[in-house]
């Protein structure tokens, strides 16, 4: 396809072009049925082979241990936002404690507050969320019902390199911009989610990823379609699911499979962005937003010398087929989204771009 | 295209080849982007306008009154289990009243009773769910918060011709399975909602339309994403909206549009089903299970002399290329679910199959 363009979209993001072919090329007919994936029901064997195939993939891709739980569950990760708290509450005091380092945490936090007390261990607004600093752990209540932390900002471009140990709180991981982008150690969470819509496909939906002694203690109130049991109980459909996105999920994960796994996925991450932040860090014309300590492998930030500078850099840079580069309007500047799917030539046409647009702007 | 079955699936459900194919041709490269609608922000103008003209189209189609606005939620009609008491319950006496005519009521009344009380004022049971007996609406309580009701019973095949004068108390009806299938006076109910993936395009996002004067005063315990005021006030995207969902609806919307709209949708309905139900009544083969006053005009149900010929029906219709007739498991027998995507032809096609297979084995 030479007319696609390489893709900086934070998310919804750009898909694998073979992924895209091949959805294209069975819409109308998956697999000599007559019909499309997405006009069958989803209680069919034939779509029930797509859900079991893609839990094993992504059991297969991370390693995950016997005792969590795949789960597809409506809304994307937002929509965690209120199930974490819904779901583990349950435990000791009620309480959900939260870092904050960017956007999401604090809309994580607020949301657990209608469901029981909360508590910020820390919040990196003062660093402007450019950095995410160290954290003594013993200040973290063992009464807490969960510890929860977004692994990495999209907004900002940081990432937790690790993970803090929290002991025997089960802590709880917003996983959705850099899922299978990175080896992790599933053990160190009881609860990781996802949204679909970076390095897992399409919009709408979340893998939630739970440790099975966490399962059935749902708050009375807890809507049926947010309670972790019955989508344990009932494989991920109690209800009709997202057909589209389960299959293109599953694309995707045999696409990663393809491509050498997540080790293969984390070095190309590495790679990727190491490409922009040197034509960064050589620069006295970008001022790139995340502390160097902290950056994000999956969303590149930087800021220009003047702001004037931003709309012709998006000009630009569209006109040479590098699209989607604005950075969050919470932030200013640009943003280089990188995700699984961007190809390394992709990357490197823009570090080329970017340091052209610095010697005539410069 | 030649392969593609006449798809009779209770849904996801079949979809307009027309339909299928722009999504087809256009899946890699939407107007000229240089990447998929599936690939882009939510925010962006080029999505923001498909969003728009989807609420048009939907408000011109059926002539919505102007005090209702239109919502794009995730988690398909059963999410709305939970949201309609989340969000009306405020009124009154937190007491949700029910109209039972199959399955669906029966989930919503069980959901609702986790944030208030519910009251039965109809369950069809006592008729097999076979029909929709006359109901005396002054035993309606006018405290009651709202009155829900399934304005078609996919499972059974029976529907609500009409719909009951409620009075001051809110009608909130799940019209998944009949949504732009007939004309429907929506000045009559409160809230309306219904799951895409019938007359609406692929699974996992509903359509909410809520008189304004209803929003505004959900439960305290009412999550974020299931609160139709903050879906409102952020036009549908306070999170990453179901963006393919909302591209296939747009798409479903014109065509439903260049056929001559939802009268023509009737017709068409009542010409489809009319087909069937006449292979029905003139045969002593087949047992019709909606009471011919309470019929379907998208579901049509029926049993076999003996329980051994489904099978041997499903098999002999689906090498015949008239795929998905598998009644539900809770009903048994057949089922032909004939939206408005489904061609006359294919319908006059398994009229003629039913009549073959009635004379082989009658």
């Amino acid at each position: 396809m030479t007319n696609r363009v390489y893709n900086f979209s934070a998310g919804p993001a750009m898909l694998p072009t073979p992924v895209m072919q091949k959805i294209q090329d069975e819409f109308l007919d998956y697999q000599g049925l007559g019909a499309s994936i997405v006009e069958v029901s989803h209680r069919l064997p034939i779509f029930r082979e797509i859900l079991d195939s893609t839990e094993s993939l992504f059991r297969e891709l991370t390693n995950l241990p016997k005792n969590y739980r795949v789960l597809f569950m409506h809304g994307g990760a937002q929509m965690q936002f209120s199930a974490v708290p819904l779901n583990l509450m349950y435990r000791k005091k009620h309480k959900g404690s939260y870092f904050i380092t960017g956007r999401w945490g604090i809309l994580a936090e607020k949301e657990a507050q209608r469901y029981g007390s909360t508590e910020v261990l820390m919040d990196t607004k003062e660093y402007d969320y450019r950095q995410i600093p160290e954290f003594d752990i013993s200040k973290l209540d063992q009464e807490s019902s969960y510890a929860h932390l977004t692994t990495n900002n999209t907004l900002y471009g940081t990432r937790w390199h690790s993970f803090p140990d929290t002991g025997s709180v089960p802590l709880a991981a917003d996983a959705t911009s850099d899922i299978l982008s990175r080896e992790m150690d599933y053990s160190q969470f009881g609860v990781v989610y996802a949204g679909f819509q970076k390095n897992l496909g399409t919009s709408g939906t979340a893998i939630v990823i739970v440790r099975d002694d966490l399962l059935g203690n749902a708050l009375p109130e807890t809507p049926k379609l947010l309670d972790y049991a019955i989508f344990d109980e009932h494989h991920s459909i109690p209800n009709t699911i997202n057909v589209f996105a389960v299959y293109v999920m599953r694309l995707m994960l045999e696409w990663v499979k393809e491509q050498g796994g997540v080790q293969e996925m984390e070095n190309l991450a590495e790679k990727k962005s190491a490409l922009l932040y040197d034509v960064l860090d050589r620069s006295d014309f970008y001022k790139a937003v995340a502390h160097p300590k902290h950056r994000s492998t999956m969303n590149v930030t930087f800021h220009f010398p003047q702001e004037e500078l931003l709309q012709k850099f998006l000009t630009e840079s569209d006109n040479e087929g590098l699209f989607g580069l604005m950075g969050h309007a919470m932030v200013g500047g640009a943003r280089a989204s990188i995700y699984n799917a961007m190809p390394l030539e992709g990357v490197a046409e823009l570090a080329l771009f970017m340091q052209e647009f610095e010697r005539k702007n410069g």
